[in-house]
């Protein structure tokens, strides 16, 4: 749950708060929807009002539900403070420990019988974060989506706060389990370097990703890996591009430069339009542009979670900046 | 009627709406009664609640309602959605064809009596798609100012909406229609290349329109064109450059950047300006200054009609960007 | 479409709106989906932004939407201005004629498949209203569910605007084609008394609708009749009280009076009561009670459609005014 | 300038106001136009900011705006928190001694010029209250009404905190001199008590009025005067009754009983009430129950000022309790 | 933390939340702070963005902050859904098992100082309920007070939520500890039969209350006994009698009979009556009639924390519902 | 009181307003408040809601309230409309001369007993420009600070508004008092060339700030004089340059270019900065970089006040623009 002070009022400042429902999981779920797929989520919601709103978000988010368990006692939510130029945008989390999707109990949810009706699993770094209870959750899961002859996506996404200060160490051997069952994974230079404690003889970041990145691929046996590289402008754009490692070679996208209305979640539309040129056999460089395309107009949308169409994407690929469209 | 999405979320992320009433007529006649003139609008608002709300925001705008009938069943309604950076922004129309004004029937109004009382009628080629009855009206208005003695404007603004896919051919015998009977025209190369099927042998836009519209003024008799060039920089700010031509001469404003709030109407406020300028008779080089500067002014504010003074656009035509005025 | 104006403001006083995506087949098949049962809409919206609004508003309410096609220009749509005591709330439709739905070509539905998959549909009289092009749909859907063996539905819900004024006589035969049609349906005397042309010697509202409501019942072959009677006290508070005949005999319910919040949709809770007490055998007494107190919850929710739970109605039939829950 | 608390909270826990511009004039002359007169207001508002809001504002609810003036600092202003049942709303007056009316000097109106335009004006005893200046303003006024032959109404509205505490000794000779020069007077039994310092006999209040208004009406010359009795009940509900004295005869409404939104400027509602129906020359009763229910509407609408049609009134004396109007 | 749907609307129809911070002790020290007395409450809050908003917040109810640690991670929340009619509002808790002041080590509090700084503290069953850890401060600074000769209150304020379901007999030794330290306790015959066990032979409340308190009183040397009896109404208003046991004689208040705009914190608001009159030296009449009035006025007062001044509540004391004041 | 439009609508335009409590007095001691000082108001608020939320507010910002009195009719208020690019802000003040503040009688403020109970005194231009009482209450305090030994602060800030056209001369015998008792003085070289009548023979504005200052600082024995100078770059963005000028020495920070989301209060930021970095013994260096990048974050602040705490802004001295905190 995601609880954002309006405009650009500091918490301390303001009296309301706009709330939606979001994840990297909620994200990708729904932009694959978008994209003409049947996305489903894989969690446990409270049997309460908030549950309940949880519930009908994602379902008017186009999220298919046949998966998600009701129990346990909250949902995890952090509150947002929109920054403004040289201030910026800051999270503050609430514990999520005790949440229900944290507290779900083994055996809560028949992986078996989920990965028979899926061609894709996707997990995320963050959730690995979570507590060992979880982590034997994902590891089943990804299992179970292997031994159906499924494929296994892991977005590496390391947050310093979930894993305490100085946690590289803990991390690795759960990354390491992951990144063995995944056959696309979402990273760059920085996760080979901090969690998996590589080491690079180069100086810049593109010249780190390309070193770095076919060793990863070739060490845990990963088919694609894909990943972005950010950098904001003194006039508060951003500049992005993507790259996708694929058959041993790259492809970098072209660098969009954009004004940011939204940051969080964007890092999940570039993962949904990866994995959707990949489901869809999209040649590497479609594939990135659409990402990277996909990534840019989610900083222009509200909210973490993306809500462009696969037309609009396609669109705003090949057309330079628009007047009103009427 | 406008129905505006708050903010920048889509029109399946909010909940409520913003409204207003705007048109073409409506921004016109409220931009010139804030320069001083009486602005009527000739038009027909249904009996109900939505008429009497149309009536009270014309009022408050500013617009004198003594031929303003009540009568059909509703008016024709528009939702926005705010673009943000590369994510344009969205018009959706509802459908018009039976909005009171475009089932108005033929002597709905009594336009001998009201030429007596102006001195000036603006049209707009948005109006002129309507349907035929709408066009007999528009015809038998410019007749009788013109019998009267009285000016007329006609302002192109070609919407392919409204037209249909490829309707330049459907389009052009009504444009003709008003271009003769017309004093003052609002149009650039493209509307005397696409609707008026003329060519060029020329490749800039600046080179086209200074070989196409004296043949448009020649051809169809008319005292004064003018219009604008818009171009979109990469960081979001508009370029605009106004020109006017009269007396068989070209005057070019110089090109104004600015950031845009809102672009709907823009266009509205630079006619206005010209209309300003030219019944006020201002030299050449004021009135397109004023008129680039009206429509720059207009994109900084709420709504589709213009708010600005006399006083605010030539202190604005004048001065630096300025601090709070306080 | 329902654009409210928030609070008690006027139309011509407020400036924005709040927005849903209702009617009475919505209300009843979302009311449905609450209760446990599958609930579909079969519609038409257009591909737009607007139909991209409803579709998500409609899966938040948890309709299914396997059978709502993508097509037309707009949706039909009505203005609600909230009363305040002596002060009635106001509806403003605008015109729907040329809606989605309302020009919908024939064949555009598979009535066939869709009787397939469910197992009872429901009419209203203001779909009826519409069009020549609408009721053949509604016919050609009721006999195809007929001969599937489901059960049909009939809500008659005169409304005399959309109508026009005066045409009882218009509507007649549409009536009693979906009267033999139907095997449930909510009426009471009035729809007998001016719909049908029946004639009583009764006086009062109940001794009318004794005697009526049995002859329509044996005239068109009806297992099932049910309906309200509703009044409003001289501090705004609502005394409703619910009836349902069933093999002959008829039960009603206690009179309940309570507050009203938002009037609009409460019948269509009352009916969507009335089907799953047939649809889960609950006792006549069980059904208008249950349909009664689901019709009183839902004046006290916001918006036209149901909320309420089965759990939330059951608890709310038994228990007296409750404090805070917590 | 009303400034308002939203909902319900108190000043020191909100942080957003909703404003309009209103007063005893604006209520009176807007409800006229609204009955079909042309009303004017004659005042005078800032040349900035705010007297622009004020004049769009007036503009919108109907009012001529022919006779008010731009000049002086500000436009008087006061603070509304909404009460709720036991907690009384609470008006937090800002000065208002150099606003933009009290302070326009002496000549600022052209008053022969008005009177040869109006048929009737108005006064009200708040304006009494303000300074001599203005009360000089109010004399002419009247004087030179009366020598067009015109109508004058004064409405007694004695408002304890702008004349000070324990002032009406003060404030007598300033009445008694409007007193002479109306035709029409809004009063009831404790003006003339307290204000006059009459005395009566008497012990309930409607006795003390068939006492003293006669008396009132002669010493003064006065043609019509009229008012009302509120009670307000345990249920927050509030009991209206209008009465009117006119050829040495009362007329009393009947009681009404209702529930309360926005209380203010209600009895602005009876007043126009009253003058529309002497203007028309309905028959006393029907006078009494016209301004009676506009004034139970006003009640029923946000802000100061009254918003029902004379045909919504008209409505609104013969129906009872309606339901939703669609 | 609150946070509040607006309006009438589910947290599964909504989108904003209003929020505030509150809490019993937060509602007594503001009310006595309004009452003239210095406030502090004694608690731990995050030393993050949500602390800050906390502190802010506590800073505008007027509450001393001398003894409020930062550390932990996050304040416990709830949500809040506004009933009407007849569907009551529903509170929904997060977890609070980890909050700040829950999770405060052993220590954390000097309660030897801070007993040198007051004259009474508050305590209250909703905070006994939460851990072993919490008690033991409790229990700590209770007998750090009565070691300095100040005043012990404690609420009983049972909510089963927090104990879980059948704990009274969990309860019952916590109770009593509290309950042998007090001086003045705010209870009811419920709290008597169920967490202390005791048992009546009477039936009605009212008998049983005067039975069971005096024991209760005596058993455990508590000066001063008081609570209220609340009724609800079929027309939703709220009946409340209080009631003080003093010196071995019970006051009853009149039964007050209101409308409720916001029925959470009403309970505290009686306590500080209760509180200011004891401190106050107040006769027992006057203290009952006193705590009362105020229970009713926070009824209409938006979120928990009671905001009326003393002034105003011995105004509403003796006063008939009123008018607007101004 | 600050009443601002919300978002970018005129005050014509929009109806509601959100409020705050603001000016000089405020910012400083709540910054400094913020830095970890103690920070006194010395004011008059009216003893009213207005009062009651003004105070509330300023608790809110941490402003210790012990010498602020209560009396008076009302706080001072400015209407602000948001400007959007090439649209100034703009401030409407309503009158201030009958404010609480402005009219409170001498011998309100017992302020040798201030002076005891601080270290450092901040005045500003504004109050001066209040009228003869204000300016003797200024004085007065002034002295008694210097006869304690305490720290005289002045900020020129000269607003024409005030003062009234044209008058210089008027206000310089007021500057110079204060600026004989000031030990640190905010201003710039035009404070020196317009308010105090100085001449300079350089064209710059650096050079005519290096030139002017230490005359100024030597002519009346000034400690340290600091200020800024901006510039409005043709994106919309400022660039900011402080300066100090300490024990015969200038040092500038470096120019800090910026967005900009509220300008006002931007300048008792820098000044807060200067003063805390004084207090605190930073280098003057130090000192100018605080204070220039205090003014650059509380641009990014919504109201007049800053909010950003002492850590907040070293680290935005230190780092680059940073992505979201999380």
């Amino acid at each position: 749950m995601r609880l954002q002070v309006p405009g650009y009022e500091l918490l301390s400042q303001a009296g309301t708060l706009s709330y939606s429902f979001s994840g990297t999981g909620v994200n990708v779920a729904s932009a694959l929807a978008r994209f003409g797929h049947t996305g489903y989520l894989v969690s446990t919601l409270p049997a309460n009002a908030v549950g309940d709103a949880a519930a009908a978000y994602l379902r008017k988010l186009g999220i298919a539900q046949a998966f998600i368990n009701r129990g346990g006692q909250y949902v995890g939510l952090y509150f947002l403070e929109n920054g403004f130029g040289a201030r910026p945008s800051r999270v503050t989390y609430s514990n999520r420990q005790e949440s229900s999707f944290n507290t779900a109990p083994e055996n809560s949810y028949d992986f078996a019988d989920i990965a028979n009706n899926i061609d894709v699993v996707h997990f995320c770094g963050i959730t690995l974060a979570m507590n060992d209870s979880v982590r034997r959750h994902m590891k089943s899961f990804a299992q179970a989506v292997k031994a159906k002859g499924g494929t296994v996506v892991f977005d590496c996404n390391y947050r310093p706060f979930h894993w305490g200060e100085g946690s590289y160490a803990k991390a690795k051997p759960f990354y390491e389990e992951m990144l063995q069952l995944a056959d696309i994974v979402m990273m760059n230079e920085k996760d080979a370097l901090f969690v998996l404690g590589m080491e690079s003889t180069k100086e810049t970041r593109q010249e780190q990703l390309m070193e770095l990145i076919p060793a990863v691929a070739q060490k845990y046996n990963i088919s694609v890996i894909a990943g972005t590289h950010r950098s904001i402008n003194s006039d508060n754009t951003h500049a992005l591009q993507g790259y996708i490692y694929k058959d041993a070679d790259f492809t970098f996208s072209r660098t969009l430069t954009f004004s940011v209305y939204d940051r969080i979640g964007a890092g999940d539309a570039y993962t949904s339009g990866i994995m959707h040129g990949v489901l869809e056999q999209y040649s590497a460089t479609r594939t990135v542009e659409f990402a990277s395309t996909a990534a840019m107009l989610a900083h222009t949308i509200v909210g973490d979670t993306p809500m462009s169409s696969e037309n609009e994407i396609l669109k705003a690929m090949t057309e330079s900046l628009g007047d009103v469209e009427r």
